[in-house]
């Protein structure tokens, strides 16, 4: 008589049945609503043998339910559906309002979720691949120094890293930044973070507070903007012209600016060099108000005539300046290794604050990197990749030749893996950009400032030779078949 | 003549003279005052000869300099030290203010850089070790997994990868949780992250606006804490007793709070697991506001006595509760992989946020992941874990049961890799902690609300058998030594 034996229990497919499928079928029975609160349920004696299962397995289920609380056990009377269940039944009819996962975010977390600046196209083309060309990456010296790392690393390899950074990795960026870059610091000041956007964030964090004015180049790049906005400061964007940031135009703007963000080497997108006198007016004036500069030299190591420019940081005598480099670039996307160089009391600082945003950077690749500096393989991949980048770059630039007579530019400064060609009708850009297919990034979408003249950005590092030169004739077709509005 | 050749030029060591020494020296001496603005340099073919190089050379140091501006060349009457390096100088006599490093912080950023909560030691010991033991870690084959996911990953192992999370290891988690922890999700709504610190900040960027207030567990998970503090957001403190979170505490004081953070499988650092009728409660209240639930279930693949507990993300049918799990606890802290369970339409907004957090989580690991569990050598690990730590607890139990005589107590729940001691008499604990020389942490650290009792957080995790003995016998004599102030 099944009105004496309890509920009917839900059907499971035959085959072997084993806990987790009997435990599952009970279970969405109850959140379905198939068993209902106060259904008394059959047996376990009972179930084993409508199941097919021995009567232990049946009693392990039935007390796994109980614990969780969707099975009441009386005593002398059975089991039951509990009663507390019915809150969490699906609603049979939901009335009116759908459940939606869309309640309940914030304005600011939108906002900052609708910001795809940060974000690498799936699949780079041309012109949208300005990350690191790997073709060349000496992989097998690279794979025998993580093997080293790992071995010497012994169970470390496994646990946590100090937030700081490896004391090998800091040893040796300090030493490769005395060597290449003019930089002398000491490994103490020297902080890893997993991308140099990661220690913008941690420096906005520590360095600013909320609704604190920071100085972002205009146009500029917007993984910078986008953490110091994630922060609560207000970007004030101050101008770019051939010599860089306009210094003065900053003054004007925001005197009381807390930090300025730079990026002296190439300025990006534009590809300008920061003027010695701008570099000394903007080193003065954060003396004098104790405000921070942070120098974001993201493709320092790319310059293709000429030794690289002199860091703001290695100008600088008040401990105003903060440099920022990354290994993502010069190495490959995903080793996940940057640094900071800061005043030496600032790193623990920093260090805890990296340990609240996501903890700290494994140790194998920083002490495979370590090694890779320490033994030259650094030294001699840049050059390498000198090489390659210079004649992606002379490439562009020889195809790119026929634009000049168009009224066409772009910087001279001989630097990076991305080249802005600008020209003084935006209206003729975007419809160059537009009749070329290619996947191009127009100036203004880094631009706050309105101005009639517009660019392509074309970040080329990335490309093979074949598609620098097959985008580059889409290029020079469309903008040839295309008439400029006015001029 | 001196006068006519230029000023003197800065020594240099003897033996080999390279262009970065020379191109050093020079700087140095202009930076550092030797060299004054206006200063006449000698003509290239004198320097080359003072210093024994090629006059090429020395051009070339020049030019550099030079186009530094540091230098400028006057056709006809030679190169001069730039007036405007003046501001670079070294003050010669330091008026007054020293320069520090420190001035400019904020207060936001000093009171997060003070929080240490996230930091583990640098040598784990007795009883400040709660993370993973990898002393049972499958390494070779761990070796081997990601050696073949570096194969078949190939030139992807080295750039971006999605930082939704690679869709193989999306797929293995959303399978890992139907198959272990009774949550049903497609692989869409899983999105991977390097932490469940990383995913409690981006959730708390996404869905906090600032002032929100945020219920939190008194006492409560630090890191949890500080994430919703960085974001902004006013975290409630809502008591938790033996059934968990007092979600009736929580509506009282803030009934439009637009998060609750928990942790229902094993509270931390209590050990209390949350009663059905808490999370049916909880589960309602979040409902009727829109508000939303994250579940950190940190540890809930050890639990040593039946099953785990049902999830309270497998108990919500509204969309409004969120699953946070890490591996770098069941595999080991290196991995840095973490995950969160939510609904598909915000992983987009996730990834954007991620990508302006730090980037997106390398591939090579995520692939070797996705191997270890399809494969599985995760249900494997988990279960020889389970054994693991379940022993360690047991010998921690076991140990401890003296004090139980003397007023101690701890939670019944079997799970975890750490366990709180309590006792009424918060004054009695302290001194038993000192006095037991070992490293452990007070309750009192986790609270908010004041309160006359006290425990010890025990976190054994990571200790071996012996080091569990010997501190169990520290803790034991100490609690005997030391009188009870009252009871």
């Amino acid at each position: 008589m099944k009105q004496s034996r309890g509920v009917l229990l839900p059907p499971l497919d035959a085959g072997r049945v084993r806990r987790a499928d009997l435990y599952g079928a009970l279970r969405t029975a109850v959140l379905d609503g198939v068993l209902a609160p106060a259904d008394r349920l059959p047996s376990t004696r009972c179930a084993a043998a409508d199941y097919g299962v021995s009567r232990g397995l049946m009693e392990e289920v039935f007390a796994q339910l109980t614990e969780e609380g969707l099975f009441v056990r009386a005593v002398g009377r059975g089991t039951f559906i509990a009663s507390e269940v019915a809150a969490l039944q699906k609603p049979a009819h939901a009335n009116g309002r759908p459940a939606s996962s869309m309640r309940g975010l914030s304005r600011r977390g939108l906002a900052a979720a609708a910001n795809a600046a940060c974000r690498e196209p799936d699949r780079p083309r041309a012109f949208n691949a300005g990350t690191a060309d790997t073709s060349e990456f000496p992989w097998k010296i690279w794979c025998r120094l993580q093997l080293r790392a790992t071995r010497e690393l012994g169970r470390e390899a496994l646990s946590f890293a100090d937030p700081r950074g490896l004391p090998e990795l800091r040893a040796a960026i300090a030493r490769y930044l005395a060597q290449f870059r003019g930089i002398r610091c000491t490994p103490g000041q020297v902080i890893v973070f997993s991308s140099a956007q990661q220690a913008l964030n941690a420096l906005a964090l520590l360095l600013l507070q909320r609704g604190d004015t920071v100085w972002i180049e205009d146009p500029c790049y917007l993984g910078a903007r986008a953490a110091f906005e994630l922060s609560g400061a207000a970007a004030v964007p101050v101008a770019v012209d051939d010599e860089g940031l306009v210094v003065e135009a900053g003054i004007r703007r925001a005197p009381r600016a807390r930090l300025a963000y730079v990026t002296p080497s190439n300025q990006y997108p534009t590809g300008a060099a920061l003027s010695l006198e701008r570099r000394i007016r903007l080193l003065r004036w954060a003396a004098r108000h104790d405000a921070w500069i942070v120098e974001d030299d993201y493709d320092g190591e790319f310059r293709y005539a000429g030794q690289p420019l002199a860091s703001l940081y290695s100008l600088d005598v008040r401990l105003r300046a903060i440099y920022l480099g990354t290994l993502n670039k010069s190495m490959f996307a995903s080793l996940r290794l940057a640094y900071a160089v800061v005043p030496e009391e600032l790193v623990e600082l920093l260090a805890n604050i990296r340990t609240q945003m996501d903890g700290f950077s494994p140790a194998v690749p920083q002490m495979a990197m370590a090694k890779f500096m320490e033994e030259g393989y650094f030294a001699s991949h840049l050059r390498r990749m000198r090489a390659v980048y210079g004649a992606k770059r002379k490439a562009l630039i020889d195809g790119l030749a026929p634009l000049a007579a168009r009224g066409w530019n772009w910087s001279a400064n001989p630097a990076g893996m991305h080249l802005l060609a600008r020209h003084p009708d935006g209206g003729y850009v975007r419809k160059v950009g537009q009749a070329s297919a290619l996947d191009v990034t127009l100036l203004g979408r880094y631009r706050v400032a309105k101005a009639r003249q517009d660019g392509l950005f074309l970040r080329f590092g990335a490309l093979d030779p074949e598609s620098i030169e097959a985008g580059v004739q889409k290029l020079v077709r469309a903008a040839g078949c295309t008439a400029v509005t006015r001029l």
